[in-house]
């Protein structure tokens, strides 16, 4: 396609997805719900054709040389695609959020003031790799009377084109406009500038990817962009904490899913514990793999300890700001939970940070003092989650202070309008 | 200054806001509290410097040949700027939102869910003509624990450094930082463009003025932007209309204060009650001295009235989506309530819009289809505004479609984090 030819296609698209925004808006709950068991049908009875169409991804990515971990993350199989069926009905059976009132109140004048929750419009989802997140936020953002727009990576290609078929023919059976879910059919990464520039009929961009996907969305987009740069996530474990509970929810934070974003990256531990806590967690981390990037305090600690820390090294500057994602974990003695909170502040990235102590004075100023999207207070950060907090599902985790802050369900989805109910009233 | 020092200039009001905001989101409502009673005491203090600093704002317009309305707009007397203190004390007296933890719930393995509501952090304002705004902006910014970067419109300048300065001795004596609020010291225009680039400082941009301003803001920012670009407001008036009632609403819509954003533009009327109603409305808006613009028969009905009509001139497809901003309204008859959502739908700017209608059925779907951000019943249009909807004070009306649609109060520049209490679970 020429770049003139592909800037009108997506004109096309975009348009098409204001129009049909314009209809799933005014939908009701039954009909929403019925699109999404509709598209967890389609799913189901499309499985052979999707699985033909994941084996082209799979074998061009074979030839392009992508790593065992991409592949298997590309990977449908049979029971992956009865589990992305299942979570579509899942999300079919979720509350309906539309048309709800919320906080009426009475002015002095007999106004009745209500607000009304609403959908965002047309969302724009910019993402990577895995073929499920297709189905997800097309699920997710009909639910919430949007229409989606959906721009996957190029090595899942055909896998998405053929889940977003599913989607299409779930929303006509519905009798949706089959619009409300589009995905571009185009590789070229020319279609994301232009789908940026499309502020007047694109409401909401949200990139899931890499940090260089995100960094080069916000930059480009006249959109605005829900972030979600990484998770960088501290544990501290405070001079009151059970130490038994703390060591539990490191290994749970750190060892239980390494790779994903609300994994413990740094343990904060206050000076009057030190002794008894790193030792501990230096024996608890050496049986299980774990490298432990220490300050001084740390590695002295590890030192008295003979045979039996494992591997504890010196940490570097660079060990306060990394997302490992792997069984690393930078480890510092603070002075207090002034110092930790400080620690946070200056090297966190605002994803999740929980405290791990009984004293409720504590927890109260880590709750109150801490600015991330989710503090927790003796748990682990593995909680951070849509599913986990009750939000059904989620499309991201944002780390942009929007209406919108931490993981994102239906209800980040949308945005709620003023409903004024008067019998006359005019203003003064 | 060289573009360099200026660019250095910028990054160093950014940083400093957000070193500020990391302080203020911390502070007490007590300190925010007397933060802006002593702003509102400082501003008195100093009422005659700053109606110095205005004088000389004034005598520039006058020399730059500013029309009368503009350079009314830009005065301060000293009855304004005790008006300017009031407002702040109000804002001062609002009830506190920050660390209000919001829909609390247990999850089944225990883990209590909350939600805290937290500030945004640094808010960005670029605004034209009216000083107050200075004070106005800061004040709703720092009531919520925000910090703001104040940059107004070069006629204003000194008038509002002047204003700037009392905000910040204001925040100096509760013993927070003065930093809290910043007016930039500099009317080039090259300061808003790099002030739009600090996305890792400012959190939030605010534009307040013409639809020139605002688009440039939109264009150029790689933060998110609050938009607010016209209003173009209907009323629309139902077959089963009280006509009184609605010519009442009408009156008051157009003609209390036509400059404003939220008054009536286009009014929109069933066929069945064509007759009656728009010849009541043509008399009643003759003796007012508002000219109609209407169809072909809204003419035709002022036609036969003969000399009891007054200026009535057909409609061009332009008068649609006109914000006059003036004593003329556009008036069209439509078939029913479908005719007139879409009308809305496609000409409108998802403002404020007003039914006036007995039959609740017609009002229930008006409320839910018409997606615009404050959706009235039988009240005036005038009433979309933070004040009169009980916000307490207003620094803006958001018409993009994000955490904030409408009406924008303190509330409107918070957010909530998610809080989770556990007794040490652990993800399995």
């Amino acid at each position: 396609m020429s770049s003139t030819e592909l800037a009108r296609e997506i004109a096309t698209i975009a348009g098409r997805a204001r129009e049909a925004a314009l209809i799933v808006a005014k939908s009701s709950a039954e009909e929403r719900r019925r699109a999404l068991e509709f598209t967890a049908a389609a799913v189901r009875e499309s499985a052979t054709e999707i699985i033909e169409a994941n084996a082209r991804d799979l074998s061009a990515a074979e030839s392009n040389g992508l790593g065992a971990a991409m592949i298997d993350r590309l990977r449908l199989s049979s029971e992956r695609l009865e589990g992305i069926a299942e979570a579509i009905g899942e999300i079919a059976q979720m509350p309906d959020l539309i048309g709800r009132f919320e906080r009426e109140e009475v002015r002095p004048n007999g106004l009745r003031v209500a607000r009304m929750r609403i959908p965002l419009g047309v969302i724009a989802m910019i993402y990577e790799s895995r073929p499920n997140v297709t189905t997800d936020a097309a699920a997710l953002c009909i639910k919430s009377g949007n229409a989606v727009i959906l721009r996957g990576g190029s090595e899942a290609f055909h896998s998405n084109q053929a889940l977003g078929e599913a989607v299409c023919r779930g929303l006509a059976r519905a009798g949706l406009p089959e619009y409300g879910a589009q995905v571009i059919p185009s590789t070229d990464r020319a279609t994301v500038n232009l789908l940026l520039q499309r502020d007047q009929d694109i409401d909401l961009v949200i990139p899931r990817g890499g940090e260089g996907l995100i960094r080069f969305v916000t930059e480009t987009s006249r959109i605005p962009v829900i972030q979600h740069y990484k998770g960088v996530c501290h544990l501290y474990v405070h001079q009151a904490a059970d130490l038994d509970m703390a060591l539990s929810i490191a290994e749970n934070g750190k060892v239980q899913r390494p790779g994903v974003c609300n994994a413990v990256e740094t343990i904060l531990v206050d000076r009057a514990i030190a002794d008894s806590f790193v030792s501990e967690l230096c024996r608890r981390f050496a049986a299980l793999g774990v490298e432990i990037r220490g300050d001084q305090t740390v590695c002295d600690i590890a030192g008295r300890l003979a045979g039996q820390a494992g591997t504890v090294v010196a940490a570097g500057d660079e060990d306060w700001t990394a997302e490992y994602l792997a069984l690393i974990v930078a480890v510092r003695v603070v002075d207090g939970i002034g110092e930790a909170i400080d620690h946070i502040e200056r090297y966190g990235s605002n994803h999740s940070e929980a405290i791990v102590t009984e004293d409720s004075e504590a927890s109260e100023r880590f709750v109150r003092q801490v600015g991330s999207s989710t503090v927790l207070v003796n748990a682990s950060t593995r909680f951070a989650d849509g599913g986990q907090l009750g939000l059904g599902a989620e499309i991201g985790i944002s780390t942009t202070k929007l209406h919108a802050y931490g993981p994102m369900g239906a209800e980040g989805l949308t945005t709620t309008k003023f409903v004024v109910r008067g019998a006359g009233q005019i203003r003064q």
